[in-house]
């Protein structure tokens, strides 16, 4: 099958990359779209050290199970269902599991993903494949949510202007938070400015500590530095940012102003999927461009290049 | 006075150095004793950029005020009272504040330090000079109950056995929480031991992910990603390291585990101080040495070196 496979001397594009076997109780999705995330970019840095087929975000159709012939999107933590975490309904943090794309688990840049069955959520007809292929990292939005009470908050800033921090701002907003985005690139603010969501140039912004919360989707190390240049003392940091390196900022702000950081990662497919069913978030504003899957490695240069937003691998178009 | 003052060229006692004016609302304390902090130890390295007399943790007389020619200990940050932190019962964050020893303000390596009236606490007949001195450390150590729930945690690190590993171990460990402490050094780990409370040796934890609650204590660049190495997923880590140096460990592990970090400093006075005063927490057996004012630097060079604890400057004997 034709596949997107990130070796030691980067990501290729294979046309005859050997579909994988499925394992137990997983079943082939016939990848239709997918999606670029800053994570396969830092993957290609080397984040995780993972190698093999990437990508996470994709919507498909079931070939086998009881969803057989169906729309698709799936869960990328592929949990082993018996251990202690997995009985605490915390699969995703489950020590033996394996995560599509990026930990030990082909991933969707391919013809075809093998997925386990009970990661699947069929996808509902009214929500198009360029939608459902957000309901990834749409769920990593709706994941904070479950982690704060985001009425306790009067001011909120998402710090980044990209892909999550376009949806992570939707969903703090229509939480009833008051959100400010800022971000460096005009042409991504003016997006999410239309969706009624107040934004701000980086450059334009007087730092001032004035957020009770703030989120960092920057995907840059620099992120967590200026969070804490826009935080309350005692305020509250969503960390969403995973790069690639051994280092990160200097610690000693969050000690001093006893600022509270909390790592936020997967999140609730059926929340994102009813908000797309619903129209409450809009995703496709956010894709720039789109290419087949042969096109692989200049579709990863445009995901690299501002002010491009999203970009879309058409698969099952060849 | 006599006066150990940090400079460019680093701590140097002075025989003769101006006393400082009181500023409004402040009276001068005689000082007794003092206590060596690793915070005066990273100031020395570049932390917080402060130059003037260092020292932050003393016992002294009051000699003005209503408690004059009474005991006193200080807390340390100097606020303005006016300003929203302040009015809020947050005037350890005011953005205006000095702090003893820290920043823009002197310390109590001196004869005399300054302090803000509404700063002083009266130290209790039965709690000597040697106790009393461990008031601020103390208070910090107290704090974090102020910001967790401890009963919420079933097993707990604390990373670092040192002079505040020591008392934040105390800390949790009556507050009914089943606490570890894990340092590198067997003399302070013993007088841990000492306390009923249980210990190891680094080198001899088999670094396995199953603690609820890690305190980083270590006063380390690299005690966070030791921390990571014994939490649980969705964890908390209390921060209480502060060093000198612009850059971190790597954030990506309290992303990918959704990690929940907190930062926590200065603590109620109250509460050490009455701790002191019943007996409830053993400072003494950290006393390691003492010396004179005059030998500060033989003191500071004392306090870098294990297995010293804390290490005081007796100011008053002259």
């Amino acid at each position: 099958m034709q596949a997107c496979v990130l070796t030691a001397n980067g990501p290729q594009f294979e046309a005859d990359y050997p579909t994988p076997p499925c394992g137990e109780g997983e079943v082939p999705v016939r990848v239709i779209t997918a999606g670029i995330c800053e994570t396969d970019l830092q993957l290609i840095q080397g984040y995780m050290g993972f190698q093999g087929v990437l990508g996470h975000e994709f919507v498909g159709v079931a070939e086998d199970g009881p969803f057989e012939g169906q729309r698709v999107v799936g869960e990328i933590n592929c949990s082993c269902r018996d251990c202690e975490w997995c009985n605490a309904d915390l699969a995703n943090h489950c020590p033996h599991r394996s995560v599509l794309g990026i930990l030990d688990h082909d991933g969707a840049f391919a013809q075809t993903v093998n997925v386990p069955q009970e990661n699947l959520h069929l996808v509902p007809d009214n929500v198009s494949d360029d939608e459902a292929v957000f309901t990834e990292p749409l769920a990593a939005a709706f994941q904070i949510p479950t982690q704060l009470d985001l009425d306790s908050f009067d001011s909120a800033v998402v710090l980044g202007d990209g892909r999550l921090g376009n949806l992570c701002a939707q969903v703090i907003s229509q939480a009833g938070c008051d959100v400010t985005v800022i971000g460096k690139h005009e042409e991504k603010l003016s997006i999410i400015d239309e969706l009624g969501i107040a934004t701000a140039l980086l450059s334009d912004v007087v730092l001032e500590r004035t957020a009770d919360l703030v989120v960092d989707c920057t995907g840059s190390p620099t992120g967590l530095t200026t969070a804490c240049q826009l935080l309350r003392p005692r305020g509250t940091i969503v960390l969403k940012t995973t790069i690639a390196g051994d280092s990160g900022p200097s610690l000693a702000p969050v000690v001093i102003d006893e600022m509270t950081l909390i790592g936020s990662r997967c999140g609730p497919f059926d929340t994102a999927l009813q908000a797309l069913e619903s129209n409450a978030i809009h995703v496709t504003p956010l894709i720039s461009t789109r290419f087949r899957l042969r096109e692989v490695e200049k579709a990863l240069t445009a995901a690299r290049t501002s002010p491009n937003l999203k970009v879309l691998l058409d698969i099952s178009s060849g």
